[in-house]
């Protein structure tokens, strides 16, 4: 029986402290002429767009701004605002820009992907939901991360919001990886108390659904334990003070390797709900999942092997007789840590309508990312882990 | 302070029962014209070039067949012979070939990435002995291993000997990497009882090894103990029935992880020790690793945190409970296992002279894999080490 477990990742990771240092030496050989940067308006104002300009002048590689990605959710029509920078977009001889930078957190990188992505495969990105739908390699695209958690900078997916639908669309291809993922920890300190929270649950997240997905690999196991234990040490000492560099630097691995992790393992039916509520509504990706993760765990539960389960714990510390009783204590420990980071609490807060359950559960498992889920769901049980959630 | 575990590593890993079969859809989009595929006889005899073959043929890709590699260890007159093929190989137009197919185990991967990096940087391989001294991407490489053990499918590096100085060089370069990696269990079975001893002990050295170097990260950290703790489960398996595919395939994953990890974070005195050795005589790298762990371990051992020896003994299912009983348990459970997997008790078994030693010893102390050892030492101190394996 075929088995494949391939691993795909950015063939150049600079991390950590310095590590933007050496980015003109991987840009000099490349002999490239034109950038387009991809960011926003807040990640200009502190400064780290500027110190990217500066590599880009010393290099003699000109470039322009597009700065209109908003937060907190990449949607379609960003991509379109930032496609409009290429106007010849189907013709690659009259293309102005030889790559893309992405500069801050996952949403950039994912709208950067998208924008890379539609300029040398045409069409819309709308046309490439799904997995492998891309045919030709995406603009060359450096992604350099200001934040602690979606691991986008190393990952081959973009999650775009389609409005029209209310949808997030999963897109992903090996044709859509980044060429250089960049983690400058100093770049992370300015990142604000609930940012820190919200990016540092998601790596929580992602480590625990891809090391009890499917498609997980030795490979992935490693890493998603890694990371799980690292975040579950580091997360609340980075939450109380943004300076610690030890924890930041912590974090920053962490989120590396759940990136990696959920790349090349997938997710599962935290982030397949989580993504829906981003569609509907507009709150942070990190908050549904802090909301959703303890039930989703619960639901799966009866389908991950014992072994998994109490790895899990080992992870967070945590010591337990029998697999309920871990699955009780793992629950209790995130919802006393993401109480103790003061996410908010219940979807309820964060302003889900109970009217909308039945059509976000409906969208939940039409959801690649759904597919990987170690315990396939019917709408009920999706409308069920919705409602204990809320 | 400036601390940067920036991380490396192809791209492409196709890997997995099945996993050639994905080669074609990564090689369609490059719109290829020409290969060198790098091999050996034997190779060619196992029916694995005629796989490739067929998959070029398929694609309209021509290509031509350097079968001059020549176990067990990779000579500056392999690459040169190889390099035959580029005669006009300081004129990129001119180029006959787009990329390179190595494929075997790490002595093919390593001629492979000398011949590629010679093609575009020009001169001889030992002009870039050392590390980062390639100043233009090789030419691009794909790794294709039917070993259980040298990594160097996913590593930046080449270990050639240079016959006319009895040593082998470190050539290490980002520009080094190869493009593609493939890892087909199925390919890894014809490996005859003495090979899957000498490359699984090599996963088990460099998991070690890379663990406890001064330049791991909690990313090669997860990956070390990992290979390590899946290579100490599975290589007895693998040894005992080379047709066992799970033994195989989790080699394989050990293999990966190893090679990911010394990679970027680097080895330490056993390979910087066995590559001398390598370099006088012609034994198989995996042997000499085998005589040396146990006593570079214990060199070492004053040098690495106790935790760290704890790590190592949990993965090998050691218990102790002082630091200087686990290191004795590691040593003794080693030896135990090399002696199971028959290899050559000592070094003198395997045709190293007392006379030789202190030349190797200072040679030993030039190769730059001896920089991230945990503790430094004197040419007295690795005269000493290689005595205690004699
Ligand atoms: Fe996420
Ligand atoms: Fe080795």
């Amino acid at each position: 029986m075929e088995n494949t477990h391939n691993f795909y990742m950015p063939k150049t990771n600079l991390a950590g402290v310095g590590a933007i240092k050496d980015l003109p030496n991987e840009l000099m050989p490349l002999k490239l002429n034109k950038a387009l940067i991809v960011t926003d308006k807040n990640i200009i104002s502190l400064g780290y767009v500027e110190n990217v300009e500066k590599i880009l002048k010393a290099l003699f590689i000109s470039y322009d701004i597009f700065d209109g990605v908003v937060h907190t959710n990449p949607t379609v029509s960003f991509v379109e605002d930032g496609l409009k920078y290429f106007p010849n977009k189907l013709n690659i001889l009259k293309r102005d820009y030889d790559f893309l930078i992405s500069i801050g957190g996952g949403t950039n990188h994912d709208c950067a992907k998208a924008i890379a992505t539609v300029v040398t495969n045409g069409n819309s990105i709308i046309d490439y939901e799904g997995w492998n739908k891309v045919t030709k390699p995406m603009l060359p695209t450096i992604c350099i991360n200001t934040t602690g958690g979606s691991g986008a900078e190393v990952t081959m997916f973009a999650i775009i919001k389609d409005n029209s639908r209310k949808v997030k669309m999963t897109i992903g291809s090996p044709k859509m990886m980044p060429s250089i993922s960049v983690n400058e920890p100093l770049f992370h300190i300015t990142m604000p108390k609930e940012l820190t929270a919200g990016t540092g649950i998601d790596v929580i997240t992602q480590a625990i659904e891809s090391y009890i997905c499917t498609e997980a690999s030795p490979i992935t196991d490693a890493l998603a334990l890694k990371a799980l234990k690292v975040a579950w040490k580091y997360l609340p000492r980075a939450y109380e003070n943004g300076n610690d560099m030890e924890a930041r630097e912590k974090m920053m691995f962490a989120n590396m390797m759940a990136g990696m992790t959920l790349n090349n393992a997938g997710l599962g039916y935290v982030h397949a709900l989580s993504h829906q509520l981003g569609g509907f509504y507009n709150g942070y990706h990190g908050n549904y999942n802090a909301n959703l993760l303890p039930y989703v765990l619960e639901f799966n539960a009866v389908s991950v092997p014992e072994e998994r389960i109490f790895k899990i714990a080992e992870a967070m510390d945590i010591q337990a007789r029998s697999k309920s009783q871990c699955v009780d204590k793992i629950m209790t420990a995130l919802k006393q840590l993401f109480s103790d980071l003061e996410t908010p609490s219940g979807l309820k807060e964060m302003g889900v309508q109970e009217d909308d359950i039945e059509q976000l559960s409906q969208n939940a498992l039409k959801d690649i990312i759904a597919l990987v889920n170690p315990r396939q769901g019917t709408v009920e049980d999706i409308m069920n882990i919705f409602k204990a959630a809320m």
